[in-house]
């Protein structure tokens, strides 16, 4: 395997994340550097033929990849602050898990220093990465992406955003807003199934087809929302769904179940009915949340 | 096709769905009877052949077999308390959308009158009724249920799921629950991404797929909520999901996306880390909302 293809790359924070990382490059034939802020931390690496740098600034100096993957921003910025001139010419990855107001800062300062930044958002749990199923999303620098990655494909699929260094947090944390008020949803019916004495098991097969199949109704919502045009001959208006979605909550309440996960979509159905959309589209609710700025 | 197969049966409240469910059923050679507040919504009906009865009591006793599909339960009992000596003996099928304690007080009506009564939950649209997709939930009274199966059949796939009239409502909601977290969770992720330009059609095919992939987490979830044993030794943890849920919030704010749908979420981790329940299974969250009577 020829340098070009397998180049060396720097692993800064062996949490249970960048330990993953940094063992999937290592297996893959990556001559890798880590350094760890516990420096015990790198010993399953070093053992397995890691190079243990001294200091961040070793760390950095030691490849021309480096990537990042600690615990939060702050940690990221006092661990790379002092290292600002060694870090010149090179490639940062960052993978630690930010805000994509973070992440631009960063790709801000990033740039302030000719370095390219590369930011990633990664769909994975530690023992994912490096097999099917692990994605990893990405934006920053194109050029920077595409120069490694054939490197940041052992990882797991490796998507690019673009240039705005915060789309690859942003599809993140959308993707798992969706994923959250899926499992809200899931939660709130298991609680009303359950005041009858239905088990959650029985409810979870239900469930998961009959939202599998409702997903083929988001890209028509979709078109409502990029259209900005809500008006619709079909029934799935504003008013039709507030009266579905009133009598949802009025169950929760007559079987004890708690409305906080539901009284949010009511409230905004009630409040576009009452200042005249009832006859909109039911997707213009997200006009009643779609950023204001 | 023999009476036993297609035995008459009569339909009273011919709205959107009324009109469908009478229509299938005529077109299947059932001997089809009519009713409806406003009689001129019967004419298409009756030139098909379907034989428009004078008053409820005469729409009653024409078939062994009533569907009732009106607005809403105050409705359905202005039109059958009136009748209901007329109507011992028979079978009332009822589609009208109500809670699970609207169904079992109108089951105890009917049982106090001799009446065999079914309740449905139906998960269509007009145009879906009859055809590959519609889905009827059924609960109440399993002999009446069996007796009629095959003409139920007609409507769409047939589902029962206990003697509790109930059941049918709230399975039906509970499922329409998860749906509607999830075209929350939608909204909110659309909204993310559309802050930096990102269209909602991009996003919604991302989000069907990762949806999609998230609802094998389900029965998982259903095992701890069976069990009322959150113990876990994998990293979805209450304390793991307040942080990544707790990245959306900030990030919304940032973006300005409003947190009407993410809120409560944010609020239940943050209540149940607080009280001792960090190192829990995510699953745990159900605790949180699950009925308390
Ligand atoms: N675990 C997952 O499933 C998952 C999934 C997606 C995203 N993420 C994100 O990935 C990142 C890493 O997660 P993880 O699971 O690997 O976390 P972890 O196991 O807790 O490791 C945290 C790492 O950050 C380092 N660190 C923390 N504060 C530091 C500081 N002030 N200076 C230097 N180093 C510091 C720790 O060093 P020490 O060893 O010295 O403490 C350790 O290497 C986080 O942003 C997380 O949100 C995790
Ligand atoms: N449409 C859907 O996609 C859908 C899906 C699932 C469930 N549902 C449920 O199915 C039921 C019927 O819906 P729909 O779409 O057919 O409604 P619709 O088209 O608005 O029809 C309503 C029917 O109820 C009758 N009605 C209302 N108030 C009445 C009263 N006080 N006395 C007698 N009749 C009365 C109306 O009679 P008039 O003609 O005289 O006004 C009409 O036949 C509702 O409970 C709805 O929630 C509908």
């Amino acid at each position: 395997m020829s340098e070009q293809e397998r180049p060396p790359v720097t692993v800064i924070g062996l949490g249970a994340m960048g330990s993953r990382i940094a063992e999937v490059l290592l297996a893959a034939g990556h001559p890798t550097s880590v350094w760890n802020r516990t420096p015990g931390r790198a010993d399953p690496l070093v053992a397995q033929g890691a190079v243990r740098a001294s200091g961040v600034a070793e760390a950095v100096t030691a490849s021309p990849l480096v990537l990042v993957c600690v615990l939060d921003y702050a940690a990221a910025r006092e661990i790379l602050e002092p290292v600002a001139a060694e870090f010149a010419g090179r490639t940062l990855v960052h993978f630690t898990t930010g805000t994509p107001q973070q992440a631009r800062e960063m790709a801000r300062w990033a740039a302030g220093h000719g370095i390219g930044y590369v930011d990633s958002g990664m769909m994975a749990t530690p023992p994912m990465i490096g097999k099917d199923g692990a994605r990893f999303l990405y934006s920053g620098s194109q050029d920077a992406f595409e120069r490694y990655r054939r490197s940041l494909e052992l990882l797991g699929t490796a998507e690019y955003f673009g240039e705005d260094a915060g789309l690859a947090s942003l599809y993140d944390l959308a993707l798992l807003s969706a994923m959250y008020g899926m499992f809200a949803g899931f939660f709130h019916g298991a609680a009303l199934v359950g005041s009858a004495g239905v088990s959650a098991a029985d409810f979870a097969e239900q469930a998961a087809a009959w939202v599998t199949a409702m997903t083929v109704g988001l890209p028509y919502d979709a078109e409502f929302i990029d259209s900005g045009d809500y008006t619709t001959a079909d029934e799935q208006t504003v008013a039709f769904n507030k009266s579905a979605f009133d009598m949802i909550v009025q169950a929760s309440r007559e079987e004890g179940v708690a409305v906080d996960f539901v009284a949010p979509l009511q409230a905004l159905l009630a409040r576009q009915v009452a200042e005249g959309h009832g006859a909109a589209s039911f997707a213009r609710v997200f006009e009643g949340i779609r950023a204001g700025r």
